[in-house]
């Protein structure tokens, strides 16, 4: 994916902000999938393990953990953000809160984060954000699950929420167009395998001309490429040549 | 999320296959992700560990560990699919494969589920999909990530995939559901074809097992109708026959 210059200042605007987070692994995890998205700034409030810089899962994201932040109240985590966003993936309790799904949030947020700083929070893998954190936030974003009775896996939950938030949109990015084999090919194709089948015996003399259209037709819907065209005339030709050695 | 019957009978037809799997915690966070978006089917594929099932990652999802079935072969486990899918968060070196980007292949992968058996394959932590594996795949699904150089953590390239397939549909689609060779009748094909080409000379000993390979990616990009399977498994029966005879 090609990434920009102004994309990429508007990616720096995102703080991805772990809030009383149990298990240093899923900071690691949290980290990698930052990597994997394009953003750097993380954050992290009262975090349970302090050695969580070292987790291991992290993998390749080692600088985002080292440069990570560390604060003592979410107020003072999110005190320069214009856009603060609380995530539940469990259908909450109390309803104080605007809450968007992820694919309708995730473009305001795209939207903010152009001009201004958001933070976007995780809660603990517990007890996921509390009704005091929740009083920092402006609206909840939700990520539909099938299954309300269950919270998904926090460093989960930050890469769907991250895949949407930089999920291209809808328009058309038309990977490379597909070159198909030339007309001339398909029906040299027939023709080769149409010489096979009827040495091979395969051909009633009663249905041949029935035979020989569903044969063509069969070899348009392979609607094979440019590049598999010349791999299956080969393949033909050798096939006709040991059959014409067999006949005699 | 409401989910309907329709909507449930559709999410039975995906199995997530799990190829080569070093970790188990990874077993069990592919589960949770699962759960989390209404999907059932597990299979896994030589495990590295066989107590997979026990794995606590799962959370809630320990059912799904139950339940997952085991296999030798990918072969095996993908026989009853009529459209096999691998994944990859990394630009692949070897790109014999059509490559979609996980917004539009997931579409696809929607409305084939609709009709028919599907399997979305995730290889191991450390190597991904082999190009054997790839061989059995009809085409490639890659998340896009900012970063190519970095791959992704298994249970979230999982949690991401599960997400974007059962995201809101951005519209109804649906046109007559076409149904496609399982992948049991394709690697019939596959072996009759080699056979055929093995008795005519085509198959240079020294390069035969990566034309095997080239042999199986070509027959799944033909991406055969369950309609024109078993008519070229006739064709190649009676080829095998005539050349079979024409040998002694």
């Amino acid at each position: 994916m090609k990434v920009d210059v102004q994309e990429n200042l508007s990616r720096g605007n995102l703080r991805v902000v772990l809030v009383g987070t149990r298990n240093p692994l899923n900071i690691g995890a949290a980290a990698r999938a930052m990597l994997n998205f394009g953003f750097t700034r993380l954050r992290v409030v009262n975090p349970y393990e302090v050695a969580f810089r070292e987790a291991r899962s992290a993998v390749g994201a080692r600088e985002i953990l080292e440069t990570a932040e560390e604060y003592q109240t979410l107020g003072d985590a999110v005190a320069d953000c214009r856009l603060v966003v609380g995530t539940t993936s469990v259908g909450h309790r109390e309803l104080a809160h605007t809450l968007r799904r992820l694919e309708h949030g995730a473009a305001l947020i795209r939207r903010r984060m152009q001009s201004a700083p958001v933070a976007l929070l995780f809660g603990s893998e517990k007890f996921g954000l509390t009704n005091d954190d929740l009083s920092h936030c402006h609206w909840l974003l939700r990520i539909a699950t099938a299954d309300q009775d269950h919270s998904m896996n926090l460093g989960q939950a930050v890469a769907v929420s991250l895949y949407e938030i930089s999920r291209t949109k809808a328009r058309v990015t038309a990977a490379r167009p597909r070159r198909g084999a030339t007309a001339a090919e398909n029906e040299h194709i027939t023709e080769l395998l149409l010489e096979v089948l009827r040495a091979s015996g395969y051909m009633n003399p009663v249905t041949a001309a029935s035979t020989e259209n569903k044969v063509r037709r069969l070899v348009r819907r392979l609607d094979l490429s440019a590049q598999d065209a010349p791999v299956m005339l080969g393949m033909l030709r050798q096939m006709r040549w040991k059959i014409g050695v067999g006949k005699e």
